[in-house]
């Protein structure tokens, strides 16, 4: 069995469990956990057990529905004010993705409008909503995929970093997305993978569901980047993000802002691809954006047999960067590519997702 | 006792011995090793257990002289026989740092330079010539530092890249000798040590002797570099080198031309530490340089429990990358500094090098 016959997220409502990869595990190990509390939920976001924008609001839907079903008030108030502590909770697992809080968001209005029906039905309704973000993300994937196809050509030579892959989402990945249609079409393409320090989720997590979908997949050391690009080696580069802001700067996994200042240099285009769920016209610029720090430990010591970093020496690990909106070509969005100005073509997205959702 | 208070690399006559510590154990354990044999000598250069440009240099001269202690012919011709089998040896052992054929062929025209004396009197005119490498690696280094350290001010943020520290060179280092000097000029500066992808140089060496000298050091995962430089503080870089091209094209480990392009981009002065013996004017540009490409399990298996590449990943491992001319504010020697245009300033250096040795 490959990684990619398993669902990164669903909900086994007969057990009342969200059930995902754990993904912290992986290449060495697959194992599916059945989270049914929202403390192991919390950690398993917390944690990158479940990781990447569009999974993270997958996980946080069913999880926010999950609590629900739980909460025994039969009194709209009383149960709103259990939903509410819920879900900012699970808000507060991480501070960078936008999609977590967008999909508590959209579970919350979906309380807020159906106050007059029953507290049954209202977890009824919940449980559709749920189902309904994870599916729509599998629609929004496979555009991205379409529409990032057409940026390259058979035969060409791409670059990813991090795991915007199908184990970031319910399938297809958003950065990957482009490499699974190109590959649908017979295309031989050949992908650098970023190993991704310190989680190494390119390494363990890209360069695995690559290589188990037959893609010629190539681990680079995140350093290398330059190099292979500078070989003549990468005729475009897809990446995620977790937050873009207005003006076109967007979040990314820390790293992602040395790719893009090195495309620029070298002169091949830089697409990031973004569900539009996680453009976020509040934040106007990159400097709005709050970046998770974490601990330093998942340098000096995660993964490894001993500690690389002596005790003592302090160690700044930022989970996420910033990348400048001029270092980026487009944002490939399941409803298009938006281009420079990106005040304008981004706004214009959004519009096309909340007339879709009206 | 600190790592400080070892000799990185010397000769234990009396034993016939190389002496250096063995660097891929740092920082969990400090051993010395005693190295007698030449296989374990080219061992040592090509496992990285002694690394480093100019350490590199010392160890070869010191283990082409213990080679040559060890031959019994009497005459010339036979001795200088073995004596250049010895020389090719030691030289294949790793092919992209200059100073390794350097300091072989400095040895070996002292030899030629010699040729009508005794073999013992050559021998031991060998001996003084790798104790003179040595010796003037440390003096190089300070005046480096004394360089150096006039490109910064007193509260400032440096960064560097992989180890081109006291560990890289029989004292200072290069790369850290600016620091060094800075330091026991009492001021305060801040480092930011990139942690070196995939062999941890920079956590493993430049955190842990910056660290027991007492100077203020955070290590990063070189995927931060251009962050901690777009927050600001960051105002000076110092990297050593392996190699530079006429044309001020240069070589040093894999991710330093990131570095370089980030610092362009933002602004912030970029500095070689290169000792003139790491400029090779035969070498005309970057193209010429071999780049040396090492084993992929130093990516997906090395310091790990376990794999974090799953099998059948393939793995692109260069130990080094080439950095253009263009991305270098200067090339900091021991003397001065050498600014564009470099074809004419580098051979402004070398020849003051070359008459200093005449």
């Amino acid at each position: 069995m490959s990684i990619l016959d398993y669902d990164t997220v669903s909900l086994d409502d007969a057990n009342s469990a969200l059930v995902i990869i754990d993904q912290t595990l992986l290449p060495n190990e697959t194992k599916i956990l059945h989270l049914t509390e929202q403390k192991d939920i919390w950690d398993a976001i917390y944690l990158l057990k479940v990781r990447g924008a569009p999974a993270i609001g997958d996980a946080a839907a069913i999880g926010i529905y999950l609590a629900a079903k739980k909460i025994e008030s039969k009194d709209f108030d009383s149960f709103y004010a259990e939903f509410k502590k819920a879900k900012e909770y699970l808000d507060s697992a991480r501070p960078t993705a936008v999609n977590l809080s967008w999909a508590l968001n959209r579970m919350d209005s979906v309380v807020l409008k159906n106050k007059d029906k029953s507290i049954e039905e209202i977890k009824e309704i919940l449980k559709k909503e749920a189902i309904a973000i994870v599916d729509e993300d599998i629609f929004i994937c496979k555009q991205i995929g379409l529409y990032g196809v057409t940026l390259f050509k058979d035969g060409d030579g791409l670059l990813t970093h991090c795991n915007a892959g199908q184990l970031a989402t319910a399938k297809y990945g958003t950065a990957t997305a482009p490499m699974y249609i190109a590959h649908e079409k017979g295309w031989k393409i050949k992908v650098f993978s970023d190993e991704t320090r310190p989680l190494l989720q390119g390494a363990r997590l890209t360069s695995y569901e690559l290589h188990s979908a037959g893609i010629d997949v190539t681990s680079i050391c995140d350093s290398a980047a330059a190099t292979v690009m500078r070989n003549g080696w990468v005729q475009c580069i897809f990446v995620g993000c977790d937050r873009v802001a207005a003006n076109g700067d967007f979040a990314n996994k820390v790293g992602t802002s040395s790719v893009a200042i090195a495309a620029k240099r070298f002169g091949i285009p830089f697409y990031v691809c973004a569900p539009s769920s996680t453009i976020d016209l509040n934040t106007k610029s990159g400097k709005d954006i709050v970046i998770e720090q974490r601990d330093g430990k998942e340098v000096s010591t995660m993964w490894y047999e001993k500690p690389m970093i002596p005790d003592g020496v302090k160690i700044y690990n930022p989970a996420f960067d910033v990348t400048d909106n001029d270092l980026v070509t487009g944002f490939v969005t399941e409803y298009g590519i938006a281009k420079a100005p990106f005040d304008k073509s981004l706004k214009e997205i959004v519009e096309k997702a909340n007339n879709k959702h009206k």
